[in-house]
């Protein structure tokens, strides 16, 4: 087990610069949508640059592209990193993209000094985690993991109505391997947090031991529109009101089951919308998430009981409805710590925490021992072309990456 | 002084009905916006109407209509009473119309009679009192009082960039008399309260006493966009949550200056409106309301406060302007005891009220002693098709209005 080799910080840092031109953006950001022109050109450009270390590079039946190195024994299933190289509309330079440049520079520094692992080890870049041009995120990961059909997702249009089957053909990724055939020994995904804690905490990495359940609703509230200047306060039915005890007794709860519980009402709006009507109609969306499902259980029981009386003090009728549910993900032990022994290594201050946002990992967690690094991102601020990430700490993430494997690696084997 | 006339209550009934045919809507109400074809029938109709009674009819420069009934002093200035014939694009058959089709009531009932008055009396349909399609509301009463300016009234277009000057011409009610030219020696309009105080109450009408004072801002929230699931509650800078706080302080001092406050955030606007971004935006657009003006200024004051102590707990930054100011208005001490003594006289349950909506006495208060009856609405629905007041309250109303105009006359005499 090779444990001196050090990773390339400037050269991982010059090829996330040079890939950040494909969409480049005025303020500094990364406009590349799944399977556009941009995504087209980042992938020929990640393709060529695997093949010039030796990979093999094979693409799915949804574009999902594997580069894989290969090991000395030839019975061990292939341990896998990466993330994904599409970005949001107004994106930046290190979502996704540095957890597959980071996985390049572990094949680079492998190839430089010529170590071999047991294992294979396969690069991965899933097809639109984002979401943003075609529903939902992590799409083509929860293909492979057979979480989502493959079906609906090909049918799907973008809002110029070109379809994800067409797009795929369009730039050339379609491939022919079966979706989802390739199984792994594990799989790490390098990314950056997208939350303020490391930053705030001074840490260069985060093990990541799972990800949040989640829970999403959405509420209609009923009241009565009626004039602003004749009604007094005692009688009317304020579904504006309403929804701001609503709004207030979500963000209560999830203090209340804090620190790990979160709760937001992204979304509402109050109708009719004149100033001097009282609103008899409110619309919202809302979610909960925690780390633990019998606390989200929790936390929509209270709302629903907090929803009740408010509706009853009121006079109006809330109606809250929840959507969906996803359970949380508990990453695979021997992956976590792996982790955590690489970050020590290296010296590294770390600290262990939840995703509070969905990854690849998440589905790819259903079919092999997964685990994820997080590494500190600009006042947490992410789908945001203002997104940021220190050279020291996208290196740091790359050098736990490849300690992380190599680890796997040696105690698989 | 002819103390036992009394109005027709079934004629004055089918007066509303018939007139209700124009602009009628599939659901019992009227949509009969100013200078509209509606609009043009109904000022046809009721031109006619008072032509048959004897009255002169003028027009003056921005579509106002007076029918006038001779009086016996010819050195008296006419005693004036009603209110407009406009509705809001999916109103009622009472808001305004009820106003002057009681007058008209009252020069039928004394030209029946052959009751002669000492003053003249003056029955006046303002125009585009409701500002639905050409802003701003009681726009013509404005402009008579002198506190409106004629020229951008006439140069304001719809939506569809007709302009007022236009369609007035169109329809044939751009007359000659000069606007503002006619004052009046007392003016007393009759209008259902739009409100539910004399409903729940179980009186019959409504002695009003003036006009809220009224206070208008706008508001601007900022905090900060982050991503919901990975931002603990103590670091979010929640525009939703600070809105939130905002209407329950609003409601709160509305409360605290009752029973005669209110306040109401009518419209509000999250940004930037995803179920699973922290808001980081917010634009409310809010009032308050009181009878005392120095209750308004402390209402204000205690906002500011309450403001800013929300936006300093929360970190966000929390921009409120005030845009409008309307001190409270008092009716004519003569005025309201004519109408009091009217209600007294007929046994009508009564009470004193403050005129929570605006109304074209408020302005024609500014020219000459005015004052208001109210007469109960259906559950205090106004501005909406379901509006709706019984044929004995219609008449009670009328009743009153006869007997204050008389008293006024043989006061004045």
């Amino acid at each position: 087990m090779a444990t001196n080799l050090r990773i390339n910080g400037e050269r991982l840092w010059s090829t996330l610069m040079e890939t950040a031109a494909f969409g480049a953006t005025p303020k500094g950001g990364i406009r590349r949508l799944a399977l556009s022109d941009e995504d087209r050109m980042v992938r020929d450009w990640f393709r060529a640059a695997c093949e010039r270390l030796g990979l093999e590079v094979s693409v799915d039946g949804i574009g999902n592209m594997f580069a894989t190195r290969a090991g000395t024994d030839p019975s061990a299933r292939a341990i896998a990193f990466g993330s994904h190289l599409d970005t949001q509309p107004a994106g930046g330079k290190f979502d996704g993209i540095l957890g597959v440049l980071a996985g390049l520079e572990v094949m680079a520094t492998l190839a430089d000094a010529g170590y071999e692992t047991a294992h294979p080890l396969t690069l991965v870049n899933w097809t639109n985690e984002e979401g943003a041009r075609f529903a939902p995120a992590m799409m083509c990961s929860g293909v492979y993991a057979g979480e989502l059909d493959a079906a609906p997702m090909m049918a799907g249009v973008d809002r110029d109505g070109r379809s994800f089957s067409g797009e795929l053909e369009r730039i050339g990724y379609r491939g022919r391997e079966p979706v989802g055939e390739r199984r792994f020994a594990a799989f790490v995904e390098l990314h950056i947090e997208q939350g303020p804690i490391l930053e705030m905490e001074q840490k260069t990495i985060g093990v990541v031991t799972g990800g949040q359940g989640l829970l999403w609703f959405d509420g209609t509230i009923t009241g009565r529109d009626s004039h602003a200047g004749t009604t007094p306060m005692p009688l009317r039915r304020d579904a504006m009101a309403a929804l701001a005890e609503v709004a207030l007794a979500i963000e209560g709860i999830a203090r209340a089951h804090g620190p790990a519980g979160v709760g937001t009402m992204g979304e509402a709006h109050v109708l009719p919308g004149s100033r001097n009507t009282i609103p008899g109609g409110a619309t919202f969306k809302a979610e909960f998430r925690h780390p633990d499902g019998a606390e989200l259980t929790a936390m929509e029981a209270e709302l629903a009981a907090r929803v009740a009386a408010i509706a009853a003090q009121r006079g109006v009728t809330i109606d809250v409805r929840r959507i969906w549910r996803k359970d949380p993900i508990t990453f695979d032990a021997a992956v976590v710590d792996a982790v955590r022994g690489a970050a020590a290594k290296s010296g590294f201050p770390s600290r262990e925490m939840i995703s509070g946002a969905g990854h690849d990992a998440f589905y790819v967690a259903g079919t092999c021992p997964t685990g994820m690094i997080f590494i500190p991102c600009w006042e947490g601020i992410s789908h945001n072309e203002e997104e940021s990430a220190t050279e020291g700490d996208c290196s740091a993430g790359a050098q736990v990456l490849l300690d992380a494997v190599l680890t796997l690696d040696s105690r698989a084997a």
